[in-house]
């Protein structure tokens, strides 16, 4: 029984990045060969980045994908790599693809795996199952595969596969069965969603069982716009065991060596298995010595707890967002308030301080303990401190224009808008907005005012998740005997947005911790009023709660919207249409 | 040979106003008894409105789209329509449809049409081809049917087909030429786009004599969000001749007298035809008596030059936003330029003068003759007119803060964009944005400045077709006899965002004539950069614009992204990711 030593190389690519890409690619396969790996697998277009979304249509980014891929293999074996198989993901196309989305179908993109080997391109393989659901169009993007790919790598017979294929029962799993392959390489682009490492890990192993081989899942990390990228890499055996787990938002190489089962020497040829695929066959000669000394084991990392995972999440994302965009630094309004507060713990903990500005906005109607607990803030994590009192523009506003009301608090809102704005634009700060779900799904901001910025750290956080973030986030400084960044007052203190006298969010929405519930029912779980009444909550709060989220939709929406004449207008993306004329109170 | 008379009720419906939509439908269907009609057909998901979107995965949604179709049967029936069978679009779905975006594929929800009849559902046909490209994303929504639906009314087998089911070869038309029909009823959510009417009828006669039946193809009109449908229904004879257009943008019954072959007395029967498609036939008793006095032709609409085309949908897709959002009336700042007086001028003609709020917002940097042309422009359209000077704003933002540079001239745009957003808060209005699309291209725009609003009618046009708008709509004025809404001089006047001492648009972009042929080839033809260079396009002038494009892509997505963590974050929709790593001109 042969025994393969695997390197899974969590890596973090870029989008659009081609030639750092696949420096990536060299720099982890050097690292890999160092440690006596005999095969090296990289995510899912890991050469490209993913998602490239409408990139696909541009044929000049197919054929510089392609030419990258000939140019990663050559490089690799100029680094002296060429006897050493490595699996990377890259855009491929069969002849020139369509010039536009809205050409006829049938169009030919491909989502595709390489095997490099001995300076070139020893095996290729088109996903099979295009998913085209939540954040995935690759309906839109790619052809679907019909071939099974398998490769003969040092005496195993090495089944090629990429992301979808093992979310979907049948198709390649399925296949590799009736090839007999000893070891299914699964190369994955799987955004990160609270919980799906609880899913993911069950799922390799019953594919693993399916199969009847060892399975060798290895995904990317990383911050990619709204998306982040998780890793938990693994290993399972053919029985569906775990034997090796890597840790989640970190590159990371996971070792392992695993026993695998030699193919036969005369197995069977190409050609025609079920479910109409083919299979292709490649043999790979050479993978280098078999590593000497201790075998590798790649160790078995534990599930952290959810506030810890997402804290990881958000940390990354913004991290990413700000470094691949190249925004030197970032720039928040600090309330007092705690979600403010949170975001710059984040800012910090993903940026250090020195890249972090913390500006206070004081109006007439700012209380001394937020101006108090913002100070704290500062003093706590070491951000740049700045005030910008905001009533010498305010009552220039009220004294040239007649004004009251509501008018009044989002004049405000929009003043700190546009100081914060100037700020970027004098100094070249990225704007954060501070946000978190729950209000935006009700409306509770103001449009061009709080809502301002380039990036929303907690836009998909709810609130009572927001001050569960906080609590863990000190408690974890404090067992690791740091300050706490987060003032004690922040999170204790009656939430306000401060833009009227003796202002409550409890004066205009329910509890937090009725909203909630009543929010993540609605808009995460698509339940219409009476399943919400049904799942026990009030039908009077259902009521108000469901007209506060329908009317927001247009808030929600902040760029303007436009009559559509052509082929592409810029921004047309939202997948639930503006309607008042549907109402699930009515 | 029967005669069956035709109507195709070229209507207006609104998305999730299942009660409205449904009276539409008994008022047209009045409409068309009354003149006669043995067969009315309305357009697809006429009873939900089109596109549904994400609403598709509601439960609630779905069963109430259910029973609108039910009850309106009972309805129709009660109004003493009856024996009159219609044809309607609505939302089905295979028991429960799935609850989530993300659940695993295989989705019960369906795009379908009934023929009413007698008080009941008396046939279904559910959409075969789902289009997934451009603006559609039906593979996430619904299960393709597999069944052609064949009616026999008034003694001729009628199939039923939805929309792409035309314009995909094979299919629902390929089957309907073995099953034998005399008409094709194609119902249709098809949106504006430039030119299309120019394919859209040869297609039709295409699919006509390759079904070996006449066609009646019906088609919605009216806004939806940035959607703009324009009808443009027709009658078209098997043979391919087209017998009857109706006119582009309004509502309209189209009225038709056609004969049609008989369907033999014992023709065959329900079963399984070619494509693996099954064939349903069903009988429909009683079609009301044949009408008699002078036969109906519903004559043929010629075309419209592309300007007047694009004018309406521009009118048409800004007043519906308006009116099916309850908006009272709308808001936009009025520089002097080219931009702004366009959209003036087109909300006078969606909204009459007396709904729409025009703001000369001067500072210092404002020429004598912007505050001119401003006042001249509100005089020709009769719209109500203020001046509101930024000045004293803008002045105690500079002496509060240290800002210079292209910072002070965003300040005075976003101090614009402050004062549009109070009136809009204080007064009701909507705020229109006046951002060409060549400016939004290439970023030439300050976020939240002129950037603010709710909507903006002209972000999909580039600034030469402005141009082109302004010159055809004051031609077209004087040709009747009016006065032209658009100020000469704000058409010839070189462009200026007036925000520097003698700034121009020339400063700092090539010529409009230069910058936007480079632009529609690169956004809305995918070209690269060695394809553009290729067209003809100086290499020089190439690398500078796509460097602008892709730099401005921050700036286009004016919402702040953010982490998503969770199914459904809000907000993420757009398809090209922001990346500065990939450059065509590298």
């Amino acid at each position: 029984m042969p025994t393969l030593r695997l390197a899974l190389a969590q890596v973090n690519p870029t989008v659009g990045d081609l030639a750092g890409n696949a420096e990536l690619v060299r720099r982890w396969t050097r690292q890999a060969a160092d440690a006596g790996a005999q095969l090296v697998a990289f995510p899912e277009m890991v050469l490209t980045g993913y998602p490239v979304e409408d990139l696909v249509f541009r044929r000049s980014f197919v054929a510089a994908s392609r030419a990258a891929l000939e140019r990663l293999a050559a490089d690799l074996a100029a680094d002296g790599l060429g006897d050493l198989p490595v699996v990377v993901g890259y855009l491929d196309a069969d002849g020139p693809p369509q010039v536009s989305a809205d050409a006829e179908p049938g169009r030919g993109a491909r989502n595709a795996a390489a095997v490099l080997h001995g300076g070139t391109v020893a095996a290729r393989y088109f996903k099979h199952h295009l998913p085209n659901y939540g954040v995935f169009d690759e309906d839109r993007y790619f052809v679907p595969g019909d071939t099974l790919t398998v490769v003969r790598i040092g005496g195993v017979d090495v089944a090629l596969t990429i992301c979808e294929d093992l979310w979907q029962a049948g198709g390649p799993f399925a296949v590799a069965r009736q090839a007999g392959v000893g070891l299914v390489v699964n190369i994955n682009g799987s955004p990160y969603e609270l919980n799906k490492d609880d899913i993911r890990s069950p799922l390799v192993s019953r594919r693993a069982v399916e199969a009847g081989a060892a399975i060798a899942y290895v995904n990317m990390i990383g911050g990619q716009d709204e998306l982040v990228f998780e890793g938990d890499s693994m290993v399972v055996a053919a029985d569906g065991t775990l034997l090796a787990r890597a840790p989640q938002f970190v590159e990371h190489l996971l070792l392992h060596d695993l026993d695998l089962p030699a193919a036969p020497e005369h197995g069977p040829g190409s050609g025609d298995l079920a479910d109409g695929m083919r299979v292709t066959r490649t043999r790979v000669s050479g993978t280098g010595p078999a590593p000497d000394g201790a075998p590798a084991s790649g160790g078995i990392i534990e599930p952290v707890a959810d506030e810890a995972e997402v804290w990881q999440a958000l940390v990354l994302g913004l991290r990413d967002y700000v470094d691949k965009n190249r925004f030197p630094s970032v720039v928040l309004g600090l309330s007092g308030g705690i979600d403010s507060a949170v975001v710059a713990a984040i800012a910090v903990d993903a940026l250090g301080p020195q890249r972090v500005v913390g500006v206070s906005l004081p109006s007439q109607h700012s209380s001394e303990h937020s101006r108090e607990d913002a100070a704290d803030l500062a003093k706590r994590t070491g951000l740049d401190y700045r005030i910008e009192p905001i009533q010498p523009m305010v009552d220039t506003f009220l004294a040239n224009m007649s004004l009251s009301g509501v008018t009044v608090e989002n004049l405000q809102a929009r003043v700190r808008g546009v100081i914060l704005m100037a700020l970027s634009n004098q100094e070249g700060h990225l704007v954060l907005t501070t946000g978190n779900k729950s209000e935006l799904a009700v409306g509770y901001s103001t449009l061009y005012g709080d809502s301002v910025g380039g990036y929303n750290p907690i836009k998909d956080v709810w609130k009572t998740l927001v001050w569960r973030l906080a609590r863990w986030r000190n408690a974890d400084a404090a067992r690791r005997g740091e300050t706490p960044p987060i003032p004690e007052n922040s999170i204790g203190k009656p939430p306000s947005a401060e833009l009227s006298p003796g202002q409550l969010d409890s004066d205009t929405l329910p509890d937090y911790a009725v909203l909630d519930p009543v929010l993540i029912g609605y808009v995460d779980g698509d339940l219409g009023r009476d399943g919400l009444v049904e799942a026990g909550h009030d039908a009077a709060v259902v009521d108000r709660v469901l007209r506060m989220v329908d009317t927001a939709e247009y808030k929600r929406r902040q760029s303007a919207p436009g009559t559509k004449i052509s082929m592409k207008a810029f921004g047309r993306d939202r997948r639930l249409p503006i309607t008042n004329r549907w109402r699930e109170d009515s």
